[in-house]
């Protein structure tokens, strides 16, 4: 606290994201990284950036990334916006089009950086919750609402709604801007996107961070109506001109062209999910459905934090929230098939030595 | 303009960098770029990041980085802040310290982000004249203020005040946050850093992009006391975790540390400024003194706008802006020998072809 602070500065409750710890050794399955690196190609187009060149400014544009990503997901690169990893884009999204007089509506157990937007921007909020099998019902956003957010698959559960269902929650809210977060889209749930050109109120945010396996880089995407992009362009341009670098803008061109290594990498993530689902069952966790890269599981019985503890006692790390209705859960990232040996090894032990209470 | 538009979006009236054509053979004098490449260790660093390990998020606290800027300005890692480009520093320090009830106060002639950044933060601000040789005064800051920004050297006069009178400043407002913006400082002005030690209400700003030659790669930073830097922290922690990737950490890294290089480039951007000040003077221009890398000059009697367009057609692009009071100035940045060359070759043809009005 500082007497030369801002009020807004006082008020903040900042974002605490997954610990990125440096341990030797360490099974890493915390913060839903990908197990697989990114496209050689990807990779071979950012060491061509490591030039002179860098001396020059990056296209504030970015117009080759956003025509990349245009003619991938089949829309105009007027209906593209790019940021600094889908966090900035979320960002932007909110200032520019989740606050007015009517609460901004997202579900009670969703990405916890959400109410941490609405605190810095002011926006007023109501959570709604997931029903009992830890899902998100359409029918429970039939209410008043000045925008809507929902993550698909939701996270940390992992849980996914249908493009039907999606499409649904647009129909219900023709004058709402509704923002489908997709950041673990790719593994298994089905876009939104087809939808935004019958439906202007739709922004679709992906990133390269999960299934690009691009964390590193910072690149982030919203598609919509040309209106929606227009405003995040007129807060992107009223805060920062050049969010990507030279080597961001070329490194996930080269990797959104790379689509053999993309749907192999897809492919080995789901197969690689569906074999630590077996062994957490085997362990007599229940399991949420996922549609992403990380199981939200439980141990019956079982206390959640002492059981991250354990693990982590073992050099295995997972995430864990402390919000009462999932603090028994573990947020479990898809890693190779070794490191799910080893989180399954641990859990086994640590099962078996400690009786449940 | 959109129904699903917040009223931020509505009021907003975005920054407009200066263009980035792609032009075969320009010359390109327009953003103030470096004339020679970044330090080769730093491509080299950047390069060793093009590797399987950009599947992993970066460090979000930027360790390394911190701990490499403090050791080079002698101070504590807590009290250095990294983001995406000096713009983006700015944009937190704006909304972490410098919206207060009473105004803030920066020149009628600076940096044209300053106003950009009030209407995105709802900032209240008052401009204080530059005196008739276009230097900040500053007396004409005694006045009641929420807090200051100034720039050092003024952007885009080039006009730099002395350590000793940012000390009169500091002194003059102990209870007012005090930014000063040294994106120019290593051209030849004398940097506050030292300052901040004494002074709690101090935070410089400087960048990689000018005279480390890294306006493609998107670091800049702040120093100040903790307090300060926490507030920036907090407010960065509400908008984006990881503003940095792992590339841009290591290349900043490696080119802080590249103090060789460094100084070389500095000493020959302040010889090149000094050629195309005296080609300029022959010409008949008038010329501020400038400690950047850019000069700011009128040549009497002559339309500004009508001189760079004429420049724009022999593929010379310098800036103007079309403030009234600097609406006949050129801000020409320092280029190659061969670059000032081009210019100065221009601008004679231009002047004698067409006499002044």
């Amino acid at each position: 606290m500082s007497r030369f602070w801002s009020d807004l500065a006082h008020t903040l409750q900042p974002y605490v994201p997954g610990e990125q710890p440096r341990i030797p050794g360490l099974v890493k399955l915390n913060t839903n990284e990908s197990p697989l690196g990114p496209s050689p190609r990807a990779l071979e187009a950012i060491r061509a950036e490591a030039a002179e060149t860098l001396r020059l400014y990056p296209d504030p544009e970015s117009t080759a990334l956003r025509q990349t990503l245009a003619a991938y997901h089949g829309v105009a690169p007027e209906q593209v916006f790019v940021g600094n990893g889908s966090d900035e884009v979320l960002a932007h999204a909110f200032a520019a089009l989740l606050k007015h007089d009517a609460p901004l509506l997202f579900p009670d157990i969703t990405y916890s950086f959400y109410p941490v937007y609405c605190r810095l921007f002011g926006i007023a909020f109501e959570t709604v919750p997931l029903d009992g099998a830890m899902r998100i019902r359409i029918e429970d956003y039939r209410r008043p609402a000045g925008a809507i957010i929902l993550a698909n698959p939701n996270a940390p559960t992992g849980v996914a709604l249908s493009r039907a269902q999606i499409e649904t929650l647009l129909e219900d809210h023709p004058d709402q801007p509704v923002v489908i977060d997709e950041a673990y889209v790719d593994f298994g749930a089905e876009t939104a996107i087809p939808l935004v050109n019958t439906h202007p109120n739709l922004l679709v945010v992906q990133t390269l961070s999960k299934s690009r396996a691009l964390a590193g880089l910072r690149v982030g995407y919203a598609i919509g109506d040309v209106g929606l992009i227009d405003a995040l362009n007129r807060v992107k341009n009223s805060f920062n001109s050049y969010p990507l670098g030279r080597a961001a803008q070329a490194g996930a061109v080269a990797s959104i062209k790379d689509e053999t290594y993309f749907q192999a990498g897809r492919a080995a993530i789901i197969a690689g999910r569906a074999r630590l689902n077996a062994g957490l069952a085997v362990l007599g966790f229940e399991i949420l459905p996922s549609a992403a890269n990380f199981v939200f599981a439980r141990a019956p019985g079982r206390d959640g934090a002492r059981l991250a503890a354990e693990l982590r006692a073992q050099a295995v790390l997972v995430r864990r929230f402390s919000t009462p209705r999932i603090a028994d859960f573990l947020r479990i990232t898809v890693g190779t098939d070794a490191q799910t040996d080893r989180l399954l090894t641990a859990l086994a032990s640590i099962l078996a030595e400690t009786p449940a209470s």
